[in-house]
């Protein structure tokens, strides 16, 4: 009889949004239990988070090193299949390597590294291992997301000219945003960029995940409106591409107002594409000799892409937590069958840590254009 | 220490979408382990079910009645806590009152029963015995439903005067649907009513749940546009309900091309709102002195009611299977407690089978106005 | 060479809301002079007003009777060849006969008259006299009811089943909404209906005209909210239309919050659509095989019935001046011609008039369903 | 007693959209003439046209210079009192040149000139012989535009950080897009760049109107998809302006299947504003402390900034034309007082083509930021 799949979790402590997110995308399926971890740094309230999700209290432990000896203290069929990594920036990397070198499956927030000297250290590991990783660029889980890249892929916009990404958020727009937010603009924790780390890196992988395209050269601006941080709290960016393909990045977390607005707009000759993140069962496809459509996830005209990310009849609306769920899925699949699949990786961690690199060089600098 | 509360599943066979969806919003809060069950009446598809949601094979009955059965031969720390009721409509009632009977909590899709005779049946001894019983009316566990709720008893919208639904969808527009559809306009399956007891029983709990008013009087027009069937597919419902308010409910399931098409229009003496089930994020406020507002689950300006049942920021979508998952909570919730909570129970169930049957009447009739 | 249309006016005295609007119309096309009028009741006011228009003083005439006569003292060549009439309901009918008995074709208001009798005493001049009559219902000059209404003619819907009309204002909401309101609720001025005369003649005309169906049988429920008014401020409607369609109204001018929320769906067997007043420029088409379609003005997939009707290239938004202009540019295109025209007339001042009497009886007597 | 403005034109010849737009905008205030003019190259044509609008066949033009001369020959009080000019670029100046030479007042398409040369010369001429000049940036005429420019003056977004602008067209996304597209992409009619001074010149001008920012300092990146063509069809831009706000301008007229989806979003440390041309009656406002609201022209919460530039009440959509119109009533007043008024004027014309200027350079160059 098939089991259920063992997760560890290092990271989710209390009040750590994106903690909580990762353990209801990892119930969803019913395939994964989560068996360890170390939900933050204070062992007293990761010790009651462990027990509000009925742990096994000797598998609550102290820091992620005692939890790579505890679980290789075990009997193999007892031991975590894979570890979650839902910390703040800076661990990512020690984190990924522990538990790699001790030969566990990992799955790993974005941005994966500090410095993409990092994530092609990672990457030799993973290589070397013959391990899975997975890079939770949750965006790419959404239905829509997939109709998107298949349609781009099948070639129904043609050749692409023009892309125009927006991401927004206001909640770093006055200087005091809470814990969640504070880390995020300490280069400690958080690495070279703030802004550009957080937001800028889902824009970068959402457009090369979905065109197909490779980034090949920035000019950057970025921007710290909020007196007395010490990385950017904004940023744009111009792109040129692989196959002559150009755009903009604006992305911002003083975008007072705006929750989480992340907009896709993809021109092509032919045709082109409007997705967005709030509004994410609706992928809007215009061209200049038919009247605009609206494809919905699962009404007809949205084909087999969506449909394997999708769980429940059109109209009944599928949001945030399934996409997330869906990479959560496609992980499990890999586990079982021993074989990489359809979900993000190193390559794109080592992608999205050049681009960062190069947009913070760019936007220091004097020059115009910067390779990627 | 506390541990998980163990559910039964009557229904939810193969190609059963509401199945899934209950087990899906079972699992999200961590809470319930699906433990036994009766997955539709085919006894070896039923069992590959339970083998894929990694059920003891001998918890997985061949009928109802030897799952009460084999449940009360366990020993009391063993057997389900409740279960959970998804079948077609006729079954509703027999399979409660044996689940009940056996001192067993019940949650059940609506309608609750085929006729108010059974609802108050149910009642009887859901009294009786003390049970819990919560009727699945999922519609209400949105976040920004509960927003409404609270803004109308509030006061916001001053004195009720007209009310607008609208529930259209266009799935049972061509004669053949699929055997979802098929039962639901199945006199013996469905009951008296085939689209009213499906969507327009979501309707009236909506109001009236939302509101705080009743639905006193009705005048009706049911259709059947798709020759050869039994129940109606469509039908229309003029409402008088208490304080002097009025209303329409359109409700149609051969609306070509809607999908889950259920908007709440609500005009009060001082402000109105609307809600719409697809984007469900949204509440939208208007009144005739101030601009139009649109609160955001999540958002300042919407409040407790709606936090409650809210899991992620605003800007990350939260949809149909949260509102459904936020019921299951509030069930285990009182589970856990042993005191009835916030979830519709069988006074929602004795309700919507009384409006049914004035609908049905009053159409079939000739008289303009029925009293509930 | 070919001159200018000339136009009198009777109505658009100071405040009067439509008055204005019919002059802005008027102009729009270049191919009309106002030329003589009497702008209100008092002499002064209207005075006034035909000075800011520049017309020659002594065609500003005291009442309608004077300007019968007055113009009818001028040489042919001088006079108006037809005359506005914007003003309060109670005035069409007598002043329509007025100028019609005169030789002089006429552009009215609706509802055309007090009563189906009026209505059907101007038909008879009409005819008998063979002049041009134009009932102002502005809606039927929208680009996409108009592409609307050709999509339905062409059988792009399939057989209609089920129509869904709101139309919505907050206006009358509270008791005191100034002049343009209250000549609207006084059976005086305005007749036997208020909100049914003033909005749900524009649904009944709306549905009739786009469907090309007949209502037959209605079932209504009018309610005056506003304590002391004579009046309807609010209704609702249930219809059964010729080919087996049925339907709904729901009218109200206490809907607070609303500005001009008129939405019309029609739903057939095989596409739907869906218009908004407030968002002229799109109809949405639905269906369950293909993917949600909007057809925007002036871009293709809009054909050649909305085309006639639209000044501006796609994505300049066209509004409602636009769609009353193009009322007129037919009916002076018609009084060119000498032949009626593509705008609303007579026969259609006669069936909202019928349709008034049957929703105000069936409102206040017990039968359930009356026949139009 | 008052008379009518009389209005001559040179452009607006067959086929010319923007002509068309003209007279109909200066119809609608029901105060001007138009009575002489050249209504494009083919003189043949031209006097169809003429005679189509009803003018004195004299008074029909062969060439601007004639017109001059001509006008000039009559009685002052039959002179036109303003030539409108909507040609190809080119003519912008020497036509104004002429007329204002002559001492026409003036009111001229955009972009101004062909350099800042010529638009500096002009304002010389202007400012020396004391005319009216007004340049027609049509999209500053929108309410709800006013609202915003109104609202942030007010200090209602506090003070301003972030801009993104995006103005795209689809019209020019195949290689042949007919005459009115040929001549936008010629140099020696449309000047040193195509989609730029199309478009791009009404994103730079709306800023600056709205916020009261200097754009300082730009990066851009122009680019020409369709092969063959002599100028950009596409750009973007990055901005610095005053008070240290930054920004975004994402232009392309190779957008394949946008209409005219002009887009403004302005955050502030306070709130935010979004305005989108394809829905002018809204204006967005967000913050991180408050519910969204949708202000609407016409209701409560929208000031008097856009009241004086709004005809109909709320819920009756006013467009294009009417924002048109609205720049057309200011210059008429502005004649009648003989006092420059609140339109675009000389001093926008300049700063539109340094703007030009500095934005073909630095995309043409390889310094990063190119001051204005």
């Amino acid at each position: 009889m098939k089991r259920k799949i063992r997760m560890g979790m290092i990271g989710g402590g209390p009040g750590a949004f994106i903690g909580e997110v990762h353990r209801i995308a990892a119930r969803m399926g019913g395939q994964i239990d989560l068996v360890a971890g170390v939900f933050g740094r204070d062992p007293k309230k990761s010790r009651e988070i462990a027990d509000s999700l009925f742990l096994c209290p000797d598998r609550c432990y102290a820091d992620y090193a005692s939890m790579v000896a505890g679980e290789l203290g075990l009997p193999v069929n007892e031991r975590i299949d894979f570890v979650c990594i839902c910390t703040p920036n800076h661990l990512h990397f020690p984190v990924s390597k522990a538990f790699l070198e001790a030969g566990f499956h990992v799955l790993c927030e974005k941005p994966v590294a500090m410095s993409s000297a990092e994530a092609l250290a990672l990457q030799k590991i993973i290589e070397s291992k013959g391990l899975l990783f997975c890079l939770m660029h949750n965006y790419s889980g959404y239905p829509m997301i997939q109709q998107a890249r298949q349609a781009i892929a099948d070639g129904m916009l043609g050749r692409l000219r023009k892309i125009n990404v927006e991401y927004s958020l206001g909640w770093l727009a006055a200087p005091n945003a809470g814990k969640q937010a504070s880390w995020r603009v300490d280069p400690k924790q958080a690495g070279i960029s703030g802004c550009m780390a957080d937001i800028g890196t889902h824009a970068q992988h959402l457009i090369e995940h979905v065109t197909g395209l490779k980034i090949l050269q920035i000019s950057a601006d970025l921007s710290t409106f909020v007196e007395g941080r010490a990385l950017d709290d904004d940023g744009s960016v111009m792109m040129r591409l692989s196959d002559g393909a150009r755009g903009v990045i604006f992305a911002s977390e003083v975008a007072t107002g705006e929750e989480n607005n992340f907009i896709l707009k993809i021109y092509g000759d032919k045709a082109a594409l409007e997705w967005r993140q709030q509004t994410p069962e609706e992928l809007i496809i215009r061209s200049n000799d038919a009247p605009m459509q609206i494809l919905r996830r699962g009404w007809p005209g949205t084909g087999e892409a969506a449909a394997k990310f999708s769980r429940l009849p059109a109209g009944h609306p599928e949001g945030f937590i399934e996409a997330f769920a869906n990479i959560y899925d496609a992980f499990v699949e890999a586990i079982r069958s021993g074989k990489p699949g359809d979900y993000p990786g190193i390559e794109e961690g080592v992608s999205e840590m050049r681009f960062l690199e190069a947009v913070v060089a760019n936007s220091n600098g004097n020059e115009k254009w910067t390779n990627i």
